[in-house]
């Protein structure tokens, strides 16, 4: 084996607004390194890409492209959702084995979130199985903010700018319109399991007064206990805004799936903020509106925390020094020094540690009533929506790269499972 | 009557991402005219503050706090859902007279939109009735674009950029994740009688050639039609989004109140994203996300058109320049002089004409297929969404002014209806 080969990076999992940038940060850094790294390969739609030997050459992009990227939200390359067989034994690794083998990729790296950082520890206890030499790098990344042993997961802090920015301008809207229509507004956001979104709707009140409450996942829902404190909200600002995650439940059923049916009697999901509307309103009185922000939040880009963006293009460009130095079966965690005035390092986190768990709001984040989130959670929210980078725009919307993904010549036959 | 007399200002109806700005114009060109003008009031609450006389002396706000409305989204003075009697023989318009009166208010500014415009001509043809002198003009604003006689409504080219934006940005997230999971996003928007605002959304697709249709309320929702075009949509391209007006029918009939019941069996309106996503997972299997922007979409302030706000300052100032010239009943709008190189100006339309008409999309701007706007209406689209300007941020969120609105002294019995 020459001693230059060749790296393959991947995206995997639901998308954010920043995880071009980590391919940024990546590949700036592993272009440096011409001695050791020849090509820079992307798997067009992330893991699928190389067991379907679907595989872009990222020198045929044009800079500026390229370069645009880091402006740019979503899966630039394609992400998926494909767990890997749980079984080392199966197909789908000696595939894998075989395309890295053959296109001479010796360096591995993994953008995405929990489930991932499993996939690539997994890709790279395989390699050794297979005797081919592999640095098999993760790069976290996840909106939900559940990944342990990091401060924050980049995609994080992004969501958390515009959720609250969000928040913060529908609750004036509502406001204007309170004393003689609307008193109550629901915002669902994404949280299926821990409620970090949804906690960073409430800063507009901790900021600026304004009457907002949250529904953490993290908290048993209670219809009663909930409507009490609605009441009380409106009938001391004269209006509320109410922010809550997907995920609420009551004894482990989803709130969501509050008994709506369609026409044929068949069970309906319509989501968390009409159950709750329906439920202000007829229990109330209260006029409601309600919005879903589902991918909005998420690939929100013209609203990207620069905070955000610089862990995103930090971690993509350590997970390549990592490779380079030899590391294995790693990934590059954000490490808090100051909250104060904010600053922050990137450390070394063992992969074996991390797979598939999960961190949630901690207990000391949640206020005693739990409607609120606390001090604390302030502190730790703020410096992470902190910064603005706006795209250019271009005829009033903003400038985006659309790679057209062209993948080099197949090698192998057609993948059958 | 002294020559120089008070001005009364207020904000109607669903509130916009620039209403503020046209009352900055508003008041910019009032103070320049201390020969005539004394006091600048605005109601508080819109009307209902004529009725309660509870007003807000604006020289009492302090100068940055009232500069930086212009950067601020609702309506700072809050508005309201009210509307006048319509026998002008009842006892609200004796009574506005009186507040008028006792203020020595004889200009009056009447911020919103169709309805506004009504009640605004009924005050100024009472204020002839009672021997009060009043200038009484309308400042249109509304999301909706749906005034007459004028070319847009201040208020809507926002919408457009925040809708055109935010369905640019989930396509792209779509598009990453739709080889092995979501392949339809639906996005709900505003409009119950025109499909001003889901036009916008299609920009994405006649600027970057991005899969996304529009479902409009001028035209007739038809299921099987619907599902055909979106299989094909999905076929061609792997995914399609589809940007729904809340107010589109089939004979008269909401599609958003297509039968979903609580456990009741009370008859449901869970909004009209749920609903088309249900059609489409059910008939196509294509797995769904959907969003509604709700509240979201009109008080985006963040991601204002500079077109718009120089509109929405414009109107504002004209519409003192007509009443410091002696109009009346009259409203400023906007007129295109070019598309292309886009210019405009203002012109002066009587109330009378606009009051209580709505301005659909016309044919033209609608393609034979009906899930697609023409070209004719994408030249018309983009000047309104063009430029930025954006606020400045403090900890992470928008600047925005959230003001006390101290009322003056009353010096009336409270009303009663």
């Amino acid at each position: 084996m020459s001693s230059v080969s060749n790296a393959f990076y991947a995206q995997s999992g639901g998308v954010t607004a920043v995880i071009n940038a980590s391919a940024c940060g990546l590949f700036s850094e592993l272009k440096k390194n011409k001695k050791k790294i020849n090509k820079i390969y992307a798997g067009k739609n992330g893991i699928v890409g190389a067991l379907n030997e679907e595989i872009i050459d990222i020198s045929k992009i044009n800079k500026s492209d390229l370069n645009n990227l880091y402006f740019t939200p979503a899966g630039a390359f394609g992400s998926c959702r494909f767990k890997l067989n749980k079984n080392i034994e199966s197909s789908e690794y000696t595939r894998l084995i075989e395309v890295f083998k053959l296109h001479n990729i010796n360096y591995f790296f993994y953008n995405g979130g929990g489930d991932s950082a499993d996939t690539c520890l997994k890709i790279s206890r395989l390699a050794k199985k297979f005797n081919h030499k592999l640095q098999a790098i993760h790069i976290p990344k996840t909106i939900d903010n559940d990944l342990p042993f990091t401060d924050c997961s980049p995609g994080f802090g992004s969501v958390a700018k515009y959720i609250s920015t969000s928040v913060f301008e529908a609750t004036l809207d509502l406001k204007s319109m309170c004393s003689s229509s609307t008193k109550v507004f629901i915002l669902e956001v994404m949280g299926r399991h821990a409620g970090w979104i949804a906690a960073a709707g409430q800063l507009p009140f901790h900021l600026h007064g304004l009457p907002i409450i949250v529904l953490l996942p993290e908290i048993n829902f209670n219809q009663n206990s909930f409507l009490k404190k609605v009441k009380l909200m409106v009938k001391k600002y004269g209006y509320c805004s109410i922010v809550a995650s997907e995920g609420i439940k009551n004894k482990n059923r989803f709130i969501s799936e509050s008994g709506l049916k369609d026409s044929f009697g068949h069970a309906q999901l319509g989501g968390l903020a009409p159950v709750l509307s329906d439920m202000v309103t007829k229990n109330l009185q209260f006029k409601c509106h309600w919005s879903v922000s589902d991918y909005l939040q998420r690939s929100a880009r013209h609203l990207a925390s620069q905070t955000d963006l610089d862990h995103a293009f930090s971690v993509g460009k350590e997970a390549a020094k990592y490779a380079l130095a030899g590391e294995n079966a790693v990934m590059p965690g954000i490490y808090r020094k100051s909250s104060k005035t904010y600053s922050w390092t990137i450390k070394k986190i063992p992969l074996a540690k991390v797979a598939n768990k999960e961190k949630k709001l901690p207990k000391s984040f949640i206020s005693k009533d739990q409607y609120n989130i606390t001090k604390k959670c302030v502190d730790y929210l703020l410096p992470l929506i902190k910064g603005e980078n706006f795209p250019k725009f271009v005829d009033g919307l903003p400038k985006y790269t659309i790679l057209t993904n062209k993948i080099i010549k197949k090698k192998l036959n057609l993948w059958n499972k």
